[in-house]
């Protein structure tokens, strides 16, 4: 059985809670906020937890054997820190860390503690991106010429982080799941409004080797909640749309054949259109997957594929971002 | 009544004589095409038309009033001033010309000898961008924060332009005439792909002084067809969507409100989320009221608003965005 | 405090247990189901409530006010008599009863006990409903012309009901709610596969006085799932479409008048289209509203509006469906 | 060259004149219709074609192959009857006749006289109908179960014929074509608003032998325009929407599997949800490849699947919702 505590219990922490205790091998033994509200919530729902609002009752704690941190971005830094110190495997809510040196102190102390750390991407636990993760690995799309990725909505506007840590996270993470080599440079522009600094529309441009690019476009302020990814390939392309119920992913026979015999650029060009496909996508809890492969990898002593790793690698994007919108939308390489 | 010649009897060339041809006080007199097959084409619908291959013979003709030039955009230029030469008034296909100071010869050149330009830039006259004009003009929406528009669908790859001269004129032309003060900068990312120099999707962000922000995404590689624009102000929110019959325009009272009375920034955010409202849009042909006006400004002696300096400031936004991919991205000022 | 004891924890009986205990005034103090594994399930959640397989301990418990009775139909009235004779106020998942004649009795019952009777058609509490009606009422639609439903889905086959009985019972609800007349005669068609003699297609046409006719289309064999509902008025049409998340609820502008200035008919037919609006709906749960209602009405002794008479105004209508289909879909009166 | 003359010039009839028009072995000669101002418009696109407003000059010209009907359904058996009296092929829009008697004589009449009849059901023409009349032949549907369709807008109000004449040609010639057997019974329900005694809503529903069940919805008083057909099969189903652009016709891998080995009725049902797929479909105007069928059927002497016997079906069903809707709904045998 691993017991698990539980630091933040504010908008997703519930979730969490929930999902790590339905997991059969895993125990949630005490949950900490700051805020009493939040701990009389959790009261009612978790009668037989221990309550604090001391984090280090559970980073202390010889009961627990993982912290999982829910708590705002800055903060994570210095609590993962003080739970690997513990002996404490870490579930850290995304993004990973504030700043690239900090997420690679946290992967160099779990592994001199050989301890796991998982990022919380939860998006890559559900069926759309595991169907897509393989259609992409089956050579089904074929080689990927973009990545295009618009996540807008009506709020909710952070007071420590700009729209892009708010939300590019979740895109930023599928698309270095989905796509596996590093990008080449990144570039980001935006606005921020009502007299705050941090931006609440941004638009970013990722550069990889070869001809892929991708864009993500990131807004709080849409009337309309919108929550779609493009795809093109040189075989097949994806339209993943997550907020209908059935067919969130949908697949082209669509796409650009060139020919060779003709001279003329414009004349090479073959538009094929063929039927669309909607594969059956699994219709499962994504968090519930992602907590048992957490309880998983501990038990087993694997190492996650969302690890601090693939936290920093998303950390490294974000951070990017910052350089460049700082800069007036310039170019940042790695 | 109004004497036409059309030069170009390609692709869009049948949509505007047809037009033009439906205006009660004017007639297409004389076609001209490089292509006999276009000639051939031409002679089955207007039996009645003087075609030539030779468009000199259009543009020296003393009968004609006014030269139509829908022609690729490398021969606006040399077309549009031969015209002008000789005394003609001139409607141009968009965009304009392929370079500012092209555009600014032609407009010196029309005013000295009187003569009207007018630049194609259709969308202008459709029911929804003169509702959403209304709409903006009469403070329904309220300062603007952000203009972001997405025109995207597979093929056609053009020859001799990116995919930013092909369908980004639409979007700059209908941002230009809602928006009204030119932009501050610009700057533009994309990639090519199938051996060729030519961008085939592409992402433009244009900074205006004040907070407000415009976005363009254009590709040609997009399995799925979308013409969607978002526009959010202070007091209302847009949605237009062109590629629906009904309820093109949709209107949101949804929006932020900034409370003085709190202390953090994240707690004066307030979310209104009211009501939509989908305003009848006129049902009308475009390019026939395009037609018409042209028409009419000839007649009566009038300025269109979608003149050579209209033209001139797509231009200059096109150039600046070609200045900025070729360098990497860079912020390019006006 | 309003004591209460559910009888069936199946499909639909955790949420009322669930919504009765998020009301400050009211308790579920007993929980009875036939399955084991149903009360193990209501065990993990409430562990402070009595859990029993055997009604009468709830019907007869003098600590109880209110009886919750969430079984299948064909025990419905069995239930709720005892429990009306045990002094008890019921709450009775829909349809009320099998028959006319038990929805009767029992109405007869809890008025002679002066009991109330409130039969869940939850989707009268809705925020979509309840936006509807108060536009109904404030003759913004105008006289009715038509209400036609649709609600098709793939599943689930009941056992002992047709899908007539599973959910039409929904659409009837809303249709008497909103339409306040009782319906003057009914019909009904369909067909049953699977050799079954229960329908899973089935066509309702319901005739009221003047000109209003209503319509429900009900599939248990939809591969796609539909829950929309259009209603005709003189001056306004609905369309609702309670699938999607947003703008539920949308009113147009749109109708014909007839102008008696022209003799031919058809020539005195004009078409208004303007525009479309959307009122805000509000997002509450519905289950949670009627909870509350319920407890109120007990506790201040009010008559609910979806008393017994709305639960037998229902039946009338089901009974006469069954009655219809029987004979080959002739027309049944009232 | 096959020589048409073409009677009634009204909404339709230059639909057809042009796609004739457009047939290389085919040519219209003459145009007739009542109104001068129908043969003004059609003077103006096609300045060398004879024009009347008498029919009788179409029907007895001696160099008229044959004769294209398109004028009201109370006129066609007239004019169909002269026609093929005069030796002239026709081509008769839907529906064929007013009534079961004058279908039945005109198909005598052509076959003693060895003439062709085709009744102008242009949706047969369309890709969506091909290919699901391909998915049906080829047994991926699998036997079917049911056909419902959805075919509602707002007007056009016609003067001589109720909804039901007037828009369920389309989908009963869809459904005689696509499902073959004939219809073992029919029924309809209705009503009539404005003063009038002609249904403008109306519900159809067609029993097979089997338990193949169809419905259809029609109105004229809809705010909103729906075309929408679903065809549930054994293997599986159908979802046809006429009204976008791409993906017409999606296939659903989804149906129900019965599983003998359980005993009770609800427990033997397994919900089978699997892929969705949209295949091509061919995007070719429907009339002209009727117009060339027609022009094919004449030159090569064959038998059209649109024949006169295709047209009476129609005709059947169409009389036989007369008298059930006269009849309060009774179902009416063929």
């Amino acid at each position: 059985m691993i017991k698990l505590g539980v630091i933040g219990y504010g908008y997703w922490g519930p979730n969490v809670v929930r999902n790590f205790n339905s997991v059969a091998s895993a125990e949630v033994v005490s949950i900490c906020d700051f805020q009493q509200s939040a701990l009389n919530r959790a009261q009612q729902s978790y009668s037989n937890v221990n309550l604090t609002c001391d984090c280090r009752e559970i980073i202390r704690s010889p009961e627990i054997d993982a912290v999982v941190i829910v708590t705002p971005v800055s903060t994570h830094f210095e609590l993962a820190k003080m739970a690997l110190e513990n002996g404490k495997h870490i579930f850290v809510e995304k993004p990973f860390t504030s700043s690239v040196t900090q997420a690679e102190e946290l992967i160099e102390l779990a592994e001199k503690k050989n301890l796991k750390i998982m990022v919380d991407h939860t998006f890559l636990f559900t069926g759309a991106v595991k169907k897509i993760k393989e259609l992409i690995d089956t050579k089904v799309i074929g080689d990927l010429y973009y990545f295009d990725s618009t996540r807008i909505n009506l709020g909710l506007f952070q007071k420590d982080v700009n729209v892009i840590w708010d939300l590019a996270p979740h895109d930023l993470s599928i698309m270095d799941y989905l796509i596996g080599p590093a990008p080449v440079a990144i570039m980001a522009t935006g606005m921020a409004h009502f007299d705050s600094d941090l931006e609440n529309v941004a638009y970013i441009t990722v550069y990889f080797s070869g001809n892929l690019i991708a864009h993500i476009n990131v807004n709080w302020l849409s009337p309309v909640k919108i929550r779609t990814t493009l795809i093109g390939g040189r075989n097949k392309m994806i339209v993943w749309n997550d907020l209908v119920s059935d067919e969130k992913v949908r697949v082209y026979d669509r796409g650009v054949e060139t020919n060779d015999t003709e001279k003329a650029y414009h004349q090479r060009m073959n538009y094929r259109s063929g039927d669309m496909w909607a594969p059956r996508v699994d219709q499962i809890e994504a968090l519930k997957v992602e907590a048992e492969y957490f309880v998983d990898c501990i038990t087993n002593d694997k190492t996650p594929f969302n690890d601090g790793y693939s936290g920093l690698n998303v950390v490294k994007m974000l951070s990017a971002t910052e350089k460049s919108i700082k800069r007036g939308g310039e170019l940042v390489y790695f």
